[in-house]
């Protein structure tokens, strides 16, 4: 079967090949990976503290010409494992097949670096019509369901906006605990947005803010805001969030020339007053390693005097005004109006915050503080933990076993056969959870399958995806969310693909939008999850025979739960 | 004359070529200047808010087509300025000669991203010996010139040292907050670092701990760490620290393909217990879009599994054992023993802290705290503000003006001619502030410039570095702290040099080591600050001359002040 999983080293291309995997599958697994690797992550009590899960040696302490010695089938307590016996030393592993499958070099995807365009849902704002996402402060505070949800939008989206928090002074602090911890900074643990007689910062005026972010003169820079409306009755003075990753995306596809200059141009920012004075030099776009999109700066109030040669200086200023420039276009801001009790969680490393000019004819008053996402992740990870996947189990017995949405396999039934496909393949964990799960928005959003049937849109993907959010990161969520638009791009780049759908998909392909054009394929091949997405494509097209043996949902508790916590 | 300075654009030959700065040299500059650049820093009221010198207006708003329309000498209320009139918007700025001056593009040095290598002395344990930089608490607290030097001393060298802090429980906190704001994380406030009944983490067991960095699976990681010694009565626990930038200098040198595998590897760091569990992808060591080392992250404990192809994964293991086995070489190590009332201050994306084991048959308590760099920068900013320069002045009217040293020339004549030298060469502000200032290590240290002369090493250059530390960044201080070792590598490398030596600078050269080596010229000409400290060399030896027309020290005061208020 062809495939689009994996990165390119031979031994995952022949693994996704391979038949189910056997102990005999992770004997060939052991004597495939690389000896310091697999030593390092040796899971036995002497390498791993088993209070702390920490490892207890040095990577200095591993004996010079480490190797596999004997590898032999083995069963830890009923667990498929393999045990392998190293040279020189003598110590001897155990490590369970599964962990060997879920992890063997060159598998693609699992988590990586979150903090990245990879780890994201991009968006403009019409993306977000209707699915802005927010909370009642109450259903917030005593069901952890709804708080996973907003910390997941903060990670995913970069923003949150909870409803009708008390207005109290200092309640800013007590949202930043329910995720993690207040960044103090000289602006105080708390700081107050409202016209000040003498501001030290043009935030604490009337005055129209264009989209920046905050703080670039700080390093590290405060990496999540909580903006909380205790008053907002002047005329004016409305909000709006740019997310500056698409933006960033954006000017990488029409001028790589100058998202390269940005990328590549430490910038110095300043602040100063009495007390303070501070300065960072960071790029206006921060990369990883890799070339992805990591952190976003942009304040026009703070940016120094640049020291660089005269041409270097124009390619930057260039750059910066296409940047600007881009920031501002129609169609990318967010704008809405915080209403007094609203509180907004947004992260200050990729959105960018903006203002309209208000009148002095009323009130206007926000209380800030600063905070940092790790928290923030850790509590959302935290409460995944603790999410039973029984409403899972649910859709798939109840009404996933009902329907069947012109097919002649019930929605369970199709499921479950993605989901063994993959797995047959030897796909890695959180792809075989993507094609099992990839249909559970037809019963999950307020707009059914047999309405999309019936030729409305229901945008199942989006509202699958969303929910599979409560327990998942965006390896799992990020494929589903795009299985459809993995249709509509296979059948612009694939001539026979479109031939194979069935009758079915083929009516709703139109009601979806009909094949991608080049454009739209380009872009959409160029999206961190797109592979994936294709891959799940693949096997939701082929997962329609009737009676195939796939196992039921329960064979796949242990692969989904071990997904769910991290 | 032939000089170091200068990044390499013509404008910034030229400039160094031309002769003493005057209003007409102020309109060539802004004739050279790129438009874009020069707008942005328009200093008038319109453009930048004179409270909190923010600049007003978006990049955006900048009219199409904008470049210097008229330009004329003019007189800003006895400051000599440039009038520059814009086209097409007739916007008029008023630029002082000595911010053009300072500024033109494509001159070298300045502050720059001080979080880098290029900020810092990187050092071995033997470089260390008699100048840890350690000071009394009280005095430390009472006097703003003991805590600037300790601020920077963390800043440059990456630690300082805090003796005979009351021993108080959440006394870390106070420590702390004399110059930032403490970081809160899972571990609290505070945290005790002591033998735990049933730790999360093993530095609260009696474990050795080899060199690492603290947590490296938060994002942002913290910057600063406090340790705070209470008790430590037990055998064994002593401490010590390694300078993490030099040991990947050193990688780079030795092995460049290790380095760059660290350097474009994100790495997972984990760390998991019942209410946390974090993550964070980033690479052992992290540089700069220059290439320059930012960061270091180094922490066996809590490397998770790296998911990339076998051929990867092998690179990578050989390279983290490689930069292992290096961090461990004898000679890098720093050991000491933290006795009660000591608080160490160290910078946690620089050093990598250890301990020995230790028995259990006395008591060892540390509290710890993390905070944050910006905020420690800040705060020395502001010292440096209110320190006035008064000290530098009574050496030149004082000792300097007294001492000969083996020259025709006073040593206070020998300082004027050099920084007379450079500032008639165009030299940025920070070289002619070395330039004057070179020698005043001379009078600042426990051993005078007499006893050189007498045979004694005096380690001029560093007395003087550390003494001005207390006003100036690295861009003063490291050419001052380097021109001692730039006479050894010119010695070495340019033939004719040696020649031109006084006598009485041939003399010290044999106290201070003779030429250096061909593999020491190497490493020096690799030191960030290498070419100015050549520079401020050539100025040395050529200020040496009976009866020069320089100004006095107080012609240079105003460049002196401007930079160090930052």
């Amino acid at each position: 079967m062809k495939s689009a999983v994996g990165t390119g080293s031979v031994e995952a291309v022949e693994a996704v090949a391979a038949p189910e995997v056997t102990p005999t599958a992770g004997v060939g697994r052991v004597t495939e990976a690389p000896a310091a690797w697999l030593r390092d992550n040796c899971p036995c009590e002497e390498c791993r503290d088993p209070r702390s899960g920490q490892k207890l040696f040095q990577i200095t302490e591993l004996p010079a010409g480490l190797a596999v010695g004997a590898v032999a089938e083995a069963d830890d307590e009923g667990t498929p494992s393999v045990e392998v016996r190293w040279e020189p030393d003598g110590h001897v592993s155990l490590f369970s097949v599964a962990w060997l499958d879920a992890n063997r070099p060159g598998l693609s995807g699992g988590a990586g670096d979150r903090r990245t365009e990879a780890g994201k849902e991009l968006w403009r704002a019409a993306d977000l019509a209707g699915r802005v996402p927010e909370a009642d402060w109450a259903a917030y505070r005593t069901d952890p369901v709804e708080r996973a949800r907003m910390l997941e939008a903060v990670l995913r989206l970069g923003f949150a906006l909870l409803r009708d928090v008390p207005r109290q002074e200092g309640q800013v602090v007590a949202v930043a605990e329910t995720f993690g911890f207040v960044r103090e900074t000289n602006y105080g643990t708390v700081f107050d947005v409202r016209v000040e007689p003498d501001p030290n910062n043009l935030a604490f005026t009337s005055a129209r803010i264009t989209p920046h972010t905050d703080n670039p003169y700080r390093d590290p820079v405060p990496t999540l805001q909580l903006l909380h409306c205790l008053e907002n009755s002047a005329s004016g003075g409305d909000s709006g969030l740019v997310d500056g990753f698409a933006a960033a995306a954006l000017l990488r596809e029409e001028d790589p020339a100058a998202f390269e200059v940005l990328a590549r141009t430490p910038v110095p920012f300043v602040f100063r007053d009495d007390r303070t004075e501070l300065r960072a030099d960071r790029p206006l776009i921060e990369v990883d390693p890799h070339g992805r999109i990591r952190e976003v700066r942009f304040n026009n109030r703070s940016i120094g005097t640049l020291r660089l040669p005269a041409a270097e200086l124009d390619a930057f200023y260039a750059a910066y005004r296409a940047f600007g420039e881009l920031l501002l276009r129609p169609g990318l801001q967010l704008d809405f109006r915080l209403a007094p009790g609203d509180c907004l969680v947004f992260d200050n490393t990729r959105l960018l915050h903006a203002r309209t000019e208000f009148e002095q004819n009323g009130s206007r008053h926000l209380q800030g503080a600063y905070a940092d996402l790790d928290g923030l992740a850790s509590s959302l990870a935290v409460l995944r933990r603790a999410d039973p996947l029984d409403l899972l189990a649910e859709l798939f017995e109840g009404p996933g076993a009902e329907a069947y949405l012109g097919e002649q396999v019930t929605m369970a039934e199709h499921m479950l056969q993605a989901g063994a496909l993959a797995r047959d393949a030897g796909a890695p964990p959180h792809l075989v959870a993507a094609a099992l799960l990839h249909d559970v928005g037809h019963f999950s959003g307020p707009v059914t399958g047999e309405e999309l049937m019936a030729g409305t849109d229901n945008r199942h993907s989006h509202t699958g995806a969303d929910l599979l959010a409560r327990w998942f990161g965006p390896d799992v969520t990020e494929p589903v969310r795009l299985h459809v638009a993995a249709k509509r791009y296979l059948c612009a780049v694939e001539p026979d693909y479109r031939a194979g759908l069935s009758a079915a998909s083929e009516h709703t392909l139109q009601v979806q939008g009909g094949p991608m054009t080049a454009a739209e394929a380009a872009t959409f091949a160029r999206l961190p999850y797109a592979a994936d997405a294709v891959a799940v494509r693949r096997w939701d097209e082929q997962a329609k025979e009737l009676g195939a043996d796939t196992g039921d949902f329960a064979s796949f508790l242990p692969l989904l739960t071990s997904l769910a916590r991290g």
